[in-house]
């Protein structure tokens, strides 16, 4: 694979190839920023990847409370799915289990137009729970759903919308040594973190099991991506630099192309600016499988 | 519900109710203990309540480095589910998804005996990832794989075990206010998060939706329970001291009987001593559902 | 007092009072966002009132690495003291004790125009420290510092830029009870920290030791502001609300009015939509000791 | 200087060189274990060494709930300083302006047995903000102040003790880069925060701008110490194993020569065992400065 040098890096000449998903963004407020945080950690949790989870999951933005619907700190979270049928099981049962559980919470719709053949029920389902106690208010076009928890009352809107977004966005940085290709991908993350429109779902926002399609053991359809494993440079076709002995992917999720492209540049650009980068790259299917294409080169030309 | 007062607390006279069900404990080591937690907070997410979630998961308690089989900073993490076999699809999932895919990580069985007919495949089946190049390596009776990865290889122990452990131990914890009662239920937590063998699910361990058994809606088995919800006083029998205007639960999962009679006691007395505490009451369905009785008279009995 | 009513919340007809000091603002960065952020805290640590310690100081606004000099995840963070001669000796010890020592940070001037008589050393102090071994380098019309240390080098700019701010903008908020009005105070903590050009110095941002001029004691310049005591209404004239049993301050130091002005209209909008609020109000020494009144009126006026 | 392998480490044969000082212990809480931390984090805040702080300080312990003389979350604190006056001086301003204005602390002597000519006034010169109002109430031997302030009362022990510690003790941690020598040393940190009886003043526990006696400017009794300065390596004689491109420091303070080894112990193991260390060490003046000398040897010799 080509690339070519901006200073230290070798930057090659790729892209990040990313698939349709459908998504959404809820809001979830707390009475202090920290339950807002702890709600929105444990709704997210144990979703990096719909390979394997029911979702993919990520905190969006931290939200002071003049931008909140109820004026109390809360984060934004965006959940991802195949369709929205997959995804609307995902989402009910992460809000009933993590957030009508959570002291003090409540959940807002954080989709801006919502469509009517693009509703997830939340409340409309979740108010259930409280077996004939809950109640109804309707501010506007919205409608909420009070139920009754034993520290008051949840808060929770009727439904909330979905989207068409994008799953797959990614980045590889690679460093000369494992704590220094870490380092890299971390300063990556606090930048990519206040880019609005997307998450990075993986544990941290960072992967490092990268993977190649197919296997050769039978029905698996994955395996380790053994030409970027410097353990085995020396018993497989390495496609690392010389000089890269760890590298580290970054996946993004987004609701758009250009918040992707936005997120991936700036993580890009952040990544190149860390002592002991040697690489940076990205990965793709050879452009088949994903319609969306993150060509670096664009990144970089308008840094 | 009879009680009695210890100074400004109304303790009840009753009981927790628990569950036998099948666990075990992993410990997830990493090159940082922020990575650690990082890899523990997100392998426990979204694990709640086995009611929806496919595991109740938390963190048991963090090892600094000299007391991890690989001397790096780690965390003991814990998994509960109905039985053997719903455990282990969980683990394994869990793992792959958030610890195989986590920069730096390594994961070890943390049971101390494993029978033969107590095992889950930890590394016996991660290890396909591989796709060949893994490799095993024994290391006294114990067996692990090394998986390649970007950023080096993923040390996984071959099997984890499982055992008969405890799901549902609880304490209620009332207050004159909601805040007056998060934080007495926060520094409840605090003295429980000290105490092993036990994890506490819910988010920041703390739960405000208590149910009922039952519902006047068909095919809900579970509904909210009234008696506990201070804004319902005037519509349902309450339950609740007459000072109390919110209350909190604290579930327990545990290895062992002791553990968690301990890690209820520790929560209990500390809870007590928190300014703006009304009551201190424990969850059960009778004695008839759950083997495992807690009385909170044994608690504070041996203050 | 005068006041009225917002929804639930009285609001004092009141004002607050400031002072001019002088500021100063670095930008920190480090190889990690933990690592600025442990660096920050550390440099503005017990920094929080220039009666007994040598500085205010507090974090300003975390960086992402696209927004820092040197393309790291970085922290600014502003200090005021009473003149330019203290500020400077304040500045110079604490950025030697706590991020020359730090591993990883650099540091410089965040101060756009630096006028000529409006220096503080930095690196043109601490470079001895290199023992002959350091060197200058400039960057356009900037110079900096590369000192060598154990880790590599210490980058310092050469000089700080000083500007004449304000110290001692505030906010005092009152609820129901302790855990209420703090809660409240958290909230508009975390709305004042997304804003530009002020820090809160005290910890966490709160205060609770409200304090008036004078004391029975011969000697002592401030003692405990009675009237806002919530245990000593019985004891002495009280200024709280019937309803309010305790009150927390926030103070605000800011590089000019307009930041403090906007600062204390975000946590008053935040402060007044929590739960279990009585009352807001601002402290002042009836406007004849310092020149900079922030009335509440005009904050709300802009809701 | 002369070492011997272990594994892959370079254990240098030689011995950190500590001094004697005054040390205090002081328990606080809070209403949420966050708030203890915040309280903690603040009043141990730049206080990292006597030659340019007023003390050297850090947080010894996180003490849950049923630890505590109140029965809520709580953290113990240590500071260090040359003599008693001056730790006298430091204790009572830090307390009072950090402590004394935090949202719900309390504050007691946290040294076991206290001689009369060893004592700091804590409560016993604070208590003269309370104007009078403030009451005073013994519980055995013990005396302390109960001061009213705005969310309350503020509750400080009348005394704290003294005793006769040791600050200086050390351990040198080098690495094959600065990101490996530094997640060594945070893993070490890891592990000593667990250990009783000591601090890390430091930032994160950490130094990267090791000393040496003396200066090529007149004045400056201190200067880098370039004989482990990395960038160095080629202008002056080095001291630095060949794969060693950063060193860092940690600096630890205790209340006895146990504490101290023991900690060093676990911090030294602990870094031996991550990857990419490639010596360990530690500082001394010949050992004519300070009488307590911790060699490295023993340490080792009963892993």
């Amino acid at each position: 694979m080509n690339g070519y040098q901006v200073e230290n890096v070798l930057v090659r000449d790729t892209f990040a190839e990313a698939f349709s998903v459908t998504g959404t963004r809820l809001i979830v407020t707390a009475a202090t920023p920290r339950w807002a945080e702890i709600a929105a950690s444990e709704v997210t949790g144990y979703g990096t990847s719909v390979i394997a989870c029911d979702a993919e999951a990520g905190i969006e933005v931290r939200l002071p409370a003049e931008q909140t619907p109820d004026g109390r700190p809360g984060v934004a979270i965006m959940l991802y799915a195949f369709n929205q049928e997959s995804l609307g099981k995902a989402v009910i049962k992460r809000v009933g289990q993590c957030l009508l559980t959570c002291p003090t919470t409540a959940v807002y719709n954080g989709v801006e137009q919502v469509a009517d053949d693009k509703q997830l029920p939340l409340g409309k389902q979740l108010r259930f729970f409280g077996d004939g106690y809950q109640a109804s208010k309707g501010i506007g076009a919205r409608r909420f759903w009070r139920i009754p928890v034993m520290d008051g009352e949840f808060l929770c809107e009727d439904i909330c919308g979905t989207f068409r977004g994008i799953a797959g966005g990614n980045l590889l940085i690679g460093g000369e040594s494992q704590a220094a290709a870490l380092q890299a991908a971390e300063a990556a993350i606090a930048c990519m973190q206040e880019c609005p429109g997307i998450i990075m779902p993986f544990p941290g926002g960072i992967v490092r099991s990268g993977s190649k399609v197919g296997s050769r053991y039978a029905g698996l359809r994955a395996s380790t991506n053994d030409a970027h494993c410097p353990t085995l440079s020396a018993r497989s076709e390495s496609h690392l630099a010389a000089a890269t002995r760890a590298m580290y992917e970054i996946v993004i999720d987004g609701s758009d192309f250009n918040s992707i492209q936005q997120g991936m540049r700036m993580g890009l650009r952040a990544a190149c600016q860390q002592s002991g980068v040697t690489e940076v790259s990205a990965g793709n299917y050879g452009g088949k499988l994903g319609k969306h294409h993150f060509h670096l080169r664009d990144l970089l030309d308008k840094l």
